[in-house]
């Protein structure tokens, strides 16, 4: 049987220590509808939390090529539950999203957003954040459910602790992680499902190497790296990544979670990660913040109120093409709707565009004067 | 000069006493930007309060084929200012609709949604709703604002009185209103736009009648009813527009402000009108209430939960065609903002399809057999 994932490294670079970084990929899902699917890395994707990138339709993704959506275990278990959505032509034809999808663990929501849970070796039991009702999640239940869903990427349930936490309780959340990740990969899925081990251990290179050689012995299609952007520095997250990346195998995708910012991306691309997901641009853009060529304008503030110019003159996205920063602060100001849309295709389309940016300046072998340019005219 | 508006009524109906009933028309105007524009009648107007249709972009409204959108003078006013649109290139550019724009007076919105009004005989003193800011209208700031906005159509300032109200009441405001018509008339606009008489006298006959004779005398282009759909039954609002569109010149265009449910434009077609404008179908679209033409649907209704047929299998809108009865459920159920999207999509759709319908059928003699199978198909 060919396995449900394919990743071909088109072009790496290396550092001075000839370890490999920055690099442009191809990867080749079997998809869902049995139609094969293709991802040119590194990319970005955006957060369809419950079943919606929120404020966009799919129309409007496929429009500024998104690639690839995430959707949250966690949620889509709580509402609709997965079995409808099963019953109801699983996520993608659910939410009209004909593109691959990578779904969570629900490991990272049972943690941060559900109240007052409790972990043991056999998994987590927990509390609903819409109604308080009680639920646990097992590695073997979290794989059932990414099943139903009939996702693309399928990631392992992994015990993410918090920030700070002391070396023992990070190495106990490794191993259980560990133990974990051996269980789902004991669950079958669909044919066209991939699965994704996670590394974990805090900011503890010993623990990230100990985690990295024990999760990349288990027969995974590709890995990520858990546990950063909870709470640490970006500065220490960054350079975890950077110690971390080269931990993975060289020919199979490396997804980065949550990350982050774009001056993130472009360090992790920097580091070697392929993949990227965030909930920054659409929450941002929610809350006025927008990233731009020129760096992060806050568009609530009174010096765009006559200014007849675009968002952002580089972009060519539908608003920045239609629309001028004044029109969006009074948007903004009087809280329509429209609002959230309009600034939400902006800053994904800017975030679809930064990883276009970088896979091309790797492929043309100009990627270290493209970083300098970025940091140039961000800091404008 | 040319009138900045002309009128063609194609065809008419007549009822058995031989007056001028249901109609189909052509409207045309000088257009904001030297490009002559036309509306096909009987049209319906979607309400953009504030320089938005709210939920969606004016792409949506071209694509769903919404002729002309309806711009507040109040709200627009109070935010961003009107002086603020006019620099940033009138309303139409401000926020990319291309097509007409009808601004109403302001006089509704003071009466009803600021605090504290105290009306006399030269305007009405208010407080705004946003911050409490005191601000006066008078006949004369209404065009001036509507100048500025650069609107095609702009109606005359008056007072609507509230319901229930005393004769005396209402026959003093539609003096008032007189008045005020007179000395809008006296202030210049732009040469494409045109102007509006409303007409009050509120749920009395006579002063209905009165109030046509008075403001139909002056130059008005087009003229309003006003005054009805605050607060009456339907049927009561329903039997004085049916007695007041007579009263109008057969050809000139007649509006009925604020108008309605579906079945109150089906009855207000069917007593002479040509135009109409109402937050329903945007307001209710929010509220999980669609329009379909099997009848009304309340989408948060748990029976939906797992029904994967359309919202409506008539409707050819993007929400009808590309979305489950299930997944708008469980977007209201989350409050995702693309709901509000989706559901506006399609009760916009439902109203503009239901004047397409309305004025094939007058232009093709069907329109009594229409009717019926309107009121038996809707009470399904």
């Amino acid at each position: 049987m060919t396995r449900p994932l394919q990743f071909k490294v088109e072009k790496s670079l290396f550092d001075e220590d000839g370890v490999g970084r920055a690099r442009a990929g191809r990867l080749s899902l079997a998809g869902a509808t049995g139609q094969p699917q293709e991802i040119l890395t590194p990319v970005f994707m955006p957060v369809g939390t419950v079943g919606s990138v929120k404020a966009v339709t799919t129309a409007e993704l496929r429009r500024m090529s998104a690639q690839i959506i995430l959707g949250n275990t966690y949620h889509l278990y709580l509402r609709p539950g997965h079995d409808r959505v099963e019953r109801l032509g699983e996520l993608h034809r659910f939410m009209n999203w004909d593109r691959p999808i990578l779904t969570d663990s629900g490991g990272f929501q049972v943690f941060s957003l559900s109240a007052l849970n409790k972990i043991d070796d056999d998994g987590v039991t927990f509390q609903s954040h819409i109604d308080g009702s009680s639920h646990r999640f097992t590695p073997e239940l979290s794989m059932s459910i990414q099943k139903a869903l009939g996702s693309d990427m399928v990631m392992a349930f992994d015990q993410c602790p918090p920030y700070p936490a002391k070396p023992e309780e990070v190495q106990m959340a490794m191993q259980r992680t560990l133990k974990w990740a051996a269980r789902g990969l004991e669950v079958p899925l669909k044919a066209h499902q991939a699965r994704f081990g996670i590394i974990q251990g805090g900011l503890y290179e010993d623990l990230r190497v100990q985690s990295a050689r024990e999760i990349t012995a288990l027969p995974f299609d590709a890995f990520a790296i858990g546990g950063l952007s909870i709470g640490e520095s970006p500065e220490l997250m960054q350079k975890m990544a950077y110690f971390t990346a080269p931990l993975l195998p060289a020919d199979k995708p490396r997804y980065l979670m949550g990350v982050g910012r774009p001056e993130d991306l472009v360090e992790g691309v920097r580091a070697g990660i392929d993949m990227f997901d965030c909930v920054m641009p659409t929450r941002n853009a929610r809350n006025g913040q927008l990233f731009t060529s020129q760096g992060k304008i806050n568009i609530k503030n009174s010096k765009y109120a006559d200014d007849p110019g675009p968002l952002d003159p580089e972009c060519l996205c539908e608003t920045c093409t239609q629309y001028s920063r004044a029109y969006l602060r009074h948007l903004f100001i009087c809280r329509e709707v429209l609002s959230a849309r309009l600034n939400t295709i902006h800053n994904l389309t800017y975030y679809v565009r930064l990883m276009t940016e970088m896979r091309t300046a790797i492929l043309e072998n100009r990627f270290d004067d493209w970083v300098k340019s970025f940091y140039t005219k961000s800091r404008h």
